[in-house]
């Protein structure tokens, strides 16, 4: 440190550590001004977009004898502040293990619970976005792990809304959840220090939500919407607007992951069924397979603990390498090609939340351990969706439900560092 | 630190100490649907809240060779970022002591000096809150102690205005404010470590207000209100809205505690003289009263510099104990139990703010020395308030009140840490 | 740090500096309620204003092996943050030297690229507001030096729009600009370690506008705008509004700087010329000159390898000097006098900007060198603009402009830290 100062914690029975990333994007939209997409879109053409994705901002530590604590922000959005993780707890609990209390991801299948510093494809499929719009949620959840690391386990109480940009549910009607994820490692190659692993988890939630959205009781959490795995505006392509009648759901999903050296697949399906009061009950289901490949043969680390992926470490870093001698050389980063399959199927009964096929080819070129660009050109097509649910009004469901269907292209790029 | 980066402060002049705070909270509310209740909650029975009440991050340090300063942001409100301490300032200087320009408390009574993160209630009296709304203001105060520590003062000049949302204020009139409080512990006991101790002050203000909100004169701050001591939305269920015709007020509070052992009493009293143009002078006035007790046996600690309490030191932290042998055994921290009656009379002459009333019992779960549980039970009264005050046109005084009267039941559950 | 707990960053591979800033101003507004100037200040009587011009936090690091990042953010605005640094980069390139991706100041002369922190005056001065609002944009931009430290340069390529309160740029239209800064210290006396020394550079910009508002092209960035050099409300008194039929427009900038000891000249002038479709092309000007004077004899530092003002280093600071035989005594800091004259005309064709001379007297006591506090008094005129262009609407250019001309005295004090 020198003559620069050290900076220390508020509390000396508390640790510190902070950390943060900026991830920014380019996108463009090729959708030949179809005006089923820009229905879709909110009634214009989808605009190209230049700017940041994620600035996050936080700080995190233990607390004497066995709490923790951590603050993490999004300023991203400018004017308006998110929150993200945000929760005290506890570990080295009997039994429990793990428990964490406040905003924190909910257990809904593995692309969600992945990172975004790690995340494969720029955005997240349909079914991971929509079934999970931003993942986390008020909530009192426990984490656990076998000693012999092959299984995982997170399991909890949420409530249903989204408050990271009000801070407060405000509702007489709670509209909880119980959701978990139970998961396993099936095959991880110890010798090769994880080059060859397979894991395979189901996870499941049954979720009250308010039947209706009238004064207090806080407006239902029935809706289950998207954007085409590109960052379009706050308009969802995919859009089954507040569902009438609901009462529950439940939600299942199948999770697997296979890797082979600098070979990975990976695949969820998920299932949701709607359960209604005078409604014909609804099922909505979706899910994505895809294949990544290191051109530079470094593999895809996997986290044992919490059955996700982990941070790529490349062989030699782009631009600097530090040879044996002592002197520098350049490097070429870390290759992944990628390639997805994604679906989703929104429409059921009288709901024409639209169904969702998107074909997506990515090319990551990972600089170092804590910085790396991404490529995807996503083809997709959604068809019969009604673009009349984006309203959000749960009664305003047409007799005659008036239904589009279009096609697009969309080409993005990323730049990230975490730190 | 091992492998990690040890984080350095931006200017080798200048110290960092970062900190924060996670409150927590869970509120019911049990109103009958009295209508009267809902006219003062904005129209609508008030909603079960479940959220953040502080998401606080913070720096603060020392410049060379006698400056400090702080930034501390409040990030529980989502979208809505707000700042609170902000502040440069002097240390050691003489006659002076330590002067701070910027956001800071103003030095009305114990109960708003008294950190969030040590107070025994959830939620601070109907007086301390109306009288102070919000705590910060932007202003010069001076904070002195005395040699032997019975004395401490502070007294300074604000700005009427709460600027945590805008960060400025604008208006011709500026709305000074000239406050302090003079403080006395009378007697600490030093041979049990502060066990014992008694405490009283008297602080005062003389506050110009804006006569009239016309152009850029700034709007007047002549409004008193406040929630029922428990999280509600915004509409506050006491407030006088703006008094019409106010010139300036004045403002004197009393306040003491004795502290034996495990068992504390503290009580303020607070009168508000309002001078008015053309309309007839109002008084407000109010206090409250509590006693906390320590099953556990711990004592709520006195902090003589600033006349306010300190943290809390449990006996042996909740779950883990370190034991003599070096060996861990199950702890259950430190139990309080306390009740709080509180009343408030902002009905005079032609202003129907409301009277309320309220009992509170409480009970503090402290784990360790930076994490606590706060559950509160409130059950209150609020009288002949004209519900019509909250639109806060100062010209639309009712010539025949419309005055109503309700009852409620609140619960209050916090969680919270801090480091 | 003793029982304080280190500090650490999020990762092993990056270090991590934090760094803030904290300005607080009082701004009095002298307009003898002038009509002119209440219609540029969008109809009412500037009211005087009392609050933070900035509180800013931020993070920054380097990533191994060659990679840098910072974020950092302004919470000025209360609810409303903004971010301003935000950015990763590469250090130690060959050929290119430095190269930042993100949000950065903009190369558009001196006066922006001179931090708050170090600005002789409160406020900058009215062309350099005008043509580079707020200075950062979304970019890509190379930084060099030459290896005798006689020549520095920065250019590279940006989004028009300002971002920071949104985050994104939304439009099919990118209106892109290229734009670069070559400067040159021409001579710099090492042997007083740079008390004397001159500058002088050249800045240019190509900037592509959007032609239209309509639809998903994105609003046209041809508004050149600027307060009064004192900090009003989001009136802005001289303004262009949008620029009918403004196609592109590029930029020239002379700057030049000589210092003498204790006494330093600066001055800038720069051109723009608005290329317009079916409308008469528009040529806007404005430069400044101004002096400053130390007193007590201290002088400006200068940054040869960004060709831009350094932090002041007072040679005894306010309050507490460390003397020779260890004793203490009062010191008066550093006293700095400067005058400044400031023109702008955004006068042209169809065009009423207004025209605006203004003449400032500053005083800079500054206590350290990471606090000081500065006063301005400010004498200007604006005259011949129509205030209906603020309206922002590209058509709506009056065929008889409604021009007028108006006088003010402005007030205005600071005070600020840095860390």
């Amino acid at each position: 440190a020198g003559n620069k100062s050290i900076v220390v914690s508020g509390s000396s029975k508390s640790t510190m550590k902070v950390s943060g990333r900026v991830h920014l994007d380019g996108w463009g939209f090729d959708t030949d001004e179809d005006p089923a997409i820009n229905d879709f879109n909110g009634g214009s053409d989808p605009a190209n977009r230049l700017g940041f994705r994620r600035i996050r901002f936080g700080v995190s530590g233990k607390i004497k004898d066995n709490m923790i604590y951590k603050i993490e922000m999004e300023f991203a959005g400018g004017n308006d502040s998110e929150f993200r993780d945000v929760f005290l707890g506890w570990i080295d609990l009997p039994f429990f293990q793990e428990v964490l209390l406040g905003n924190q991801k909910r257990p809904y299948g593995l692309d969600h619970l992945n990172s975004s510093r790690y995340n494969v494809f720029i955005e997240r499929p349909f079914v991971i976005e929509a079934f999970n719009e931003d993942a986390r949620r008020l909530g009192l959840q426990a984490y656990g792990v076998s000693d012999d690391m092959a299984w995982n386990w997170r399991y909890g109480v949420f409530n249903g809304r989204n408050i990271q940009d009000d801070g407060n549910y405000t509702g007489d009607h709670l509209q909880l959840q119980l959701a978990g994820r139970m998961a396993n490692t099936i095959w991880y190659d110890e010798t090769s220090n994880g080059r060859g692993y397979a894991h395979w988890a189901i996870s499941g939630s049954h979720a009250d939500v308010s039947t209706a959205d009238d004064g207090s009781d806080g407006q239902s959490e029935s809706r289950f919407r998207t954007r085409p795995e590109g960052r379009t505006s706050s308009d969802r392509w995919l859009d089954t607007g507040l569902i009438p009648g609901a009462d529950y759901y439940n939600l299942l999903g199948f999770e697997s992951v296979i890797n082979l050296g600098a070979l990975q697949i990976v695949g969820e399906y998920q299932s949701n069924w709607v359960e209604r009061d005078g409604f014909e009950n609804v099922h909505l289901n979706g899910g994505y397979i895809y294949a990544s490949y290191f051109l530079t043969g470094e593999h895809m680390p996997w986290d044992r603990e919490s059955g996700t992926i982990d941070r790529v470490i490349p062989f030699e870093n782009f631009w600097l390498v530090d040879t044996a001698g002592g002197g520098r050389s350049a490097g070429w980063g870390a290759w992944q090609v990628a390639a997805r399959y994604s679906q989703a199927d929104f429409n059921d009964a009288d709901i024409f939340g639209g169904r969702g096929e998107s074909i997506t080819i990515g090319l990551n070129w990972h600089w170092n351990t804590n910085a790396r660009m991404q490529f995807n050109y996503i083809s997709g097509k959604i068809k019969d969706r009604d673009a009349d649910n984006g309203d959000n009004t749960q009664t305003a469901i047409n007799a005659t439900p008036d239904v589009q269907s279009g096609d697009y292209d969309i080409y993005g790029a990323r730049f990230m560092v975490d730190f």
